[in-house]
């Protein structure tokens, strides 16, 4: 079915060629064994992962292997990893005839990003110099799927309007450009963005926006029809965001300090996540007739909180002050879904499928400046000496930084992610709008059949005789 | 759609006011902003999750980051987190019509309930008399985790029946009244009860028979045709089951003692669990026609056993003792949805909808008398004469403590939690029955749209011409 | 319902009787209280989840409780606890109207199993010769776990033509069997195999495919109907596979050397994993018409790089090693899928509901041939003196063995999994061929209705009115 109803080029207005057998195959196989050549060039294991670990612990009169970095961040990286697969792809799936694509296609670019993110994160922060050769262990691990949520979050805002070969390209450049913004923010600048809140989301948020707005599709509402959910997409949309929300603290916990860093990471974002979920409900209810609650507000604005205290939250930011980080990303990302995303789809030209801005861009900012904020306000009366040393590794070159001069550089890296977001989105936007790389016309987006077998799923073929008698009962029970 | 059949006045015998446009965001903001200020006055980080962890582990001679709380308790704390919403959640979502509000409101009730008992728990336990202020860390997450727990089991008996408005001041008196049995039963009598059989299932369960029971509706059959579940609501089901099923070994060690207890409690609720699920079977298949299985036994009686094992999972309960109590707790609570929750609805006046007193209540009583059997057999030559110490926290005031007395105190302490529950929930059920929180009529409840945007979600929307021309090859092939 | 359509001798060409009334009860019954009555005379806990933990550790002079082997593997077990019962449970769910079985049966035998298996592999691994008892703790659990997933690879084979008292059968023996074969390789060969590739995979790989050889269901096409997806039971099986796909490095990694074993055969997985993903999108879609890619193959031969990396992984096969392992799998898998299983049900009779010779059976082969090669070329240059030592355990007995005679022995212990597999297959299957066990008609498989209570599940019975309406509107609008 389908092919006589929606063939390549007999019903489409402007017929488009949504034919990828070449591409698509081609550039996975391509890309993948490029990777292992890669791969076989530069990349070994670190000494914590190496069989040698046993010579290194002597060495370093390391006593127990609970030393080993794998037992304390291999239970977050699991959360992490379940986010960026289940999280992310469950969360796109209430799309009522996209949800294949959403969480395929969810897999396949973070399964190829985060390789690539191995290689380009690996020559910035882990070459070992003595030999040429990147030194992975389990934060490299974490750090790739956190990559990874970049592009992910872009593919938010494009969801149902792109090709898989897009998507590969835009994870390809994705992957790229973020790891240069985060070594110019984290190396140069060394501003301190443990949770992501400059570096993933805003990057991410904008970087997908701008190529949503390059991409523009004027004639969008052609497929409206497919554009909303049904029941049982919306409860399969909560599964993502609940292990969003579960595993936030984690996410934002994974690589910071071991000891009180991470401790307090967790805190700090649980208390914020929980904030945020009473005042989406709230704005929620507000703005509908009867105080009735949106299912779109709250499987996405539910997480604000997370994003925005990416930045804060290895600070001391103190319980109370992740609440209130959590409350008004709570009401602001509410009313970005109410009343700024169709300004934005009507006014400036931005189709942002999942809202991403609401959920990503605009938290991410906020986390950027309250990360900012916190870290000026930074002192030794609270942090202690050491523990200010500590958390903001005021050693090195940066050794003697102070606080506020901290809060300036961390401030400048929220503008770098800004930069990096926009103007990389908008030059790869101008890549993907090349003609070649499969994508549907405008009337047929959101809709799973371009790019899947998708079988015989009405309920009638389950079993067509009950259903029938079922239907017959009911037309004559009224109509004659 | 919905507002011209379902309207707020037009169709209902006893009309009902389900606006809530005020009430219900008023309460959020309310709520939430005093949290922000209470933690403000009263919440700290701890010892171990401050930036001065550095110096204490100096002052303590801890060598090893390893040795933080944290890494003791975070992969339990996550697997808690997810039983809490994804487990209680989807547990829920088995009406076919009322998987939003399940899911949605266990969230929303969830978030609010771990802020109130972070506070409430806090002033009991972790209370810093030096300067007034509760210090938290990870134990502090998953116990507000536990107490949220114990308002998400009354949920289960009021599930479709209520309003969100109705749960938040359920929630609220809930953890309250969670915080002083808890501390009674802990603390003053100084009952053990790591997994919460008394303290969470008993008191959490027969606080939601006793509101039911209080809130009864007699014509409740008028909403019976949304009283079932469909087959993939089962299916939805079916996953809050399994991450319930297989997370309760870290329930029930999460806040046990290092080493030792924590291992041997996820043991014993291991066993107990497996075990529970073939006797679930057996008796499901023994009262069916044909040997046929109900997924509503499978779905809820599978975890009796772990809340059944959770007071005696930190003793030395032997594996096969945790297999004998599974075994009996599949059996006694599979025959309870057979026969008990019918005769309970008829009989009893009290409207059960998930069943819980099969689930929560009767087996957390039968948990809380494993318990005191348990402990009053205890023995120095079982235990080791540290481990009984150890075990027992038979130290300080209750040093030199016997496991005979002991045992009387479980018991007393099982009382205790009884108490509450039913003294709480009929107090608490009284507040409820005031006509001003936004419930809906007796023939409108089960029904997601009284308080959720639902599109239009049949299936007939997703493409109307090739349905249509579905439905009618089906009428002509046999009709004409 | 149903019964009138479906009946039990009413409508069937050959009648059977799938009455299990007495039989499954009985089973489960029985041999839950032989379990209790063994474990009972057979189980205790070992010195790590035993009371005398705080005198064990003051003899060897154990300062930290973070070194209880708990804390090394609990996070670890919780993964491999989720794989098992939702990985492969919602794997499974795929089938139109097979979903409660799929993932009730899989709860079902994998709870028995892990019992049988704690026996089982106790006797051969873990008794102590002393007292005569089992000993287990956190590592068994695992063990247990892993035992279990054969039987549960074998079910994939048979899903929807089995009753669940052959499920049982076919568990009691599998696990007979897996646990001698594990000793034969793991103890007498000492063939080197932490995740599995042969013990689990190749040997449950081929005991369900021998079963189904012998089991084979001539007229199978009569249901054809049900033996396909619907679009919901799709997304429902991708939950299934990520988080199979997610925490597979757990898998692997689970019972492997503390430290640098663990975290080598992590990353080992998670690199296999992610090129697998790749290289399946490719051919899937090279070998549709218009390059459109089959949610079957994206479901399982994305798994396979997992299961060939399952022996190898704590070895060093390198990062790009990973990938190429990775990279031929998700080819030969696919492959498998588009024209191997077709093949093996027309010319070998052999029918494989879920083409878990593509997911197990060959990549299980394939891992045991990776490991016998990378056993066969480690050095002392790239391993260390020590880390060889420590890596293949060349102590005891084995001191001195050299790693190209370990090479041997890998590839033997491959050929022992092989022969367990398809000779323990047709043994059991020939005793699930007797006609006492209560399997339905060919023309009946795939139907849950047979062993599940279905309720009234058509859509219509959501919103009658509602529904009539809108079919109404279709019908008229374009009939009349």
């Amino acid at each position: 079915m389908g092919n006589c109803l929606y063939g390549v080029t007999e019903c489409c207005d402007r017929p488009k060629n949504t034919n990828i057998r070449l591409s698509f195959p081609a550039v996975c196989f391509v890309w993948q064994t490029a990777m292992i050549i890669l791969f076989g060039v530069f990349i070994r294991y670190d000494e914590e992962s190496d069989t040698h670990w046993v010579e290194f612990k002597k060495e370093h009169n390391i006593t127990s292997d609970a030393d080993n970095d794998f037992y304390f961040r291999y239970p977050s990286f699991q959360d992490v990893h379940v986010m960026i697969f289940v999280g992310f792809g469950f969360l796109m799936t209430f799309l009522k005839r996209y949800s294949f694509s959403a969480v395929g296609f969810n897999f396949l670019i973070a399964a190829f990003g985060l390789q690539w993110a191995l290689l380009m994160q690996g020559w910035f922060h882990s070459l070992d110099y003595t030999d040429g050769k990147i030194k992975i262990g389990v934060e490299n691990l974490i750090n790739a799927d956190f990559c990874v949520a970049g592009c992910l979050i872009a593919y938010g805002a494009l969801l149902g309007k792109v090709s898989p070969v897009q998507l590969l390209v835009l994870t390809l450049f994705g992957i790229t450009l973020f790891a240069i913004e985060e070594y110019i923010i984290l190396n140069l600048i060394h501003a301190k963005d443990a949770g992501g809140s400059m570096v993933i989301h805003t990057f991410g948020g904008y970087y997908g926006l701008s190529i949503s707005w390059v991409l523009y599709r004027p004639n969008l509402e052609q497929s409206k029809r497919l554009q909303g959910s049904v029941y049982h997409s919306d409860v399969f949309a909560m599964i993502g965001t609940l292990f969003l929300w579960m595993f936030w603290p984690s996410f934002n916990s994974a690589i910071t300090d071991h000891g009180d860093g991470q401790h307090r990471a967790a805190i700090n974002t649980y208390l914020s996540l929980a904030s945020t979920v009473l005042t989406t409900f709230a704005i929620s209810s507000l703005f509908e007739k009867t105080g009735k609650v949106d299912m779109v507000h709250i499987q996405n604005s539910t997480l604000a909180g997370g994003v925005a205290v990416g930045t804060a939250a290895e600070f001391m930011l103190m319980p109370y002050g992740s609440l209130i980080v959590g409350f008004c990303c709570g009401v602001i990302s509410t009313l970005g879904y109410i009343f700024l995303t169709p300004f934005m789809e009507r006014k400036l030209k931005i189709q942002d499928t999942c809202g991403i801005h609401n959920l990503h861009a605009m938290p991410g900012v906020i986390g950027g400046i309250v990360g900012a904020i916190t870290a000026a306000a930074a002192s030794t009366e609270v942090y202690g000496k050491e523990g200010l040393i500590n958390t903001f590794d005021f050693e090195g070159a940066f050794e003697g930084r102070s606080p506020t001069i901290q809060g300036g550089y961390q401030a400048a890296g929220l503008c770098v992610s800004l930069a990096f977001g926009i103007g990389g989105g908008i030059l790869v936007g101008l890549i993907l709008k090349l003609p070649i790389w499969g994508d549907v016309a405008d009337e047929h987006c959101f809709d799973d059949e371009f790019y899947w077998e998708v079988r015989l799923w009405l309920l009638l073929t389950v079993c067509p005789l009950r259903f029938h008698r079922s239907v017959l009962m009911v037309i004559r029970g009224s109509d004659t």
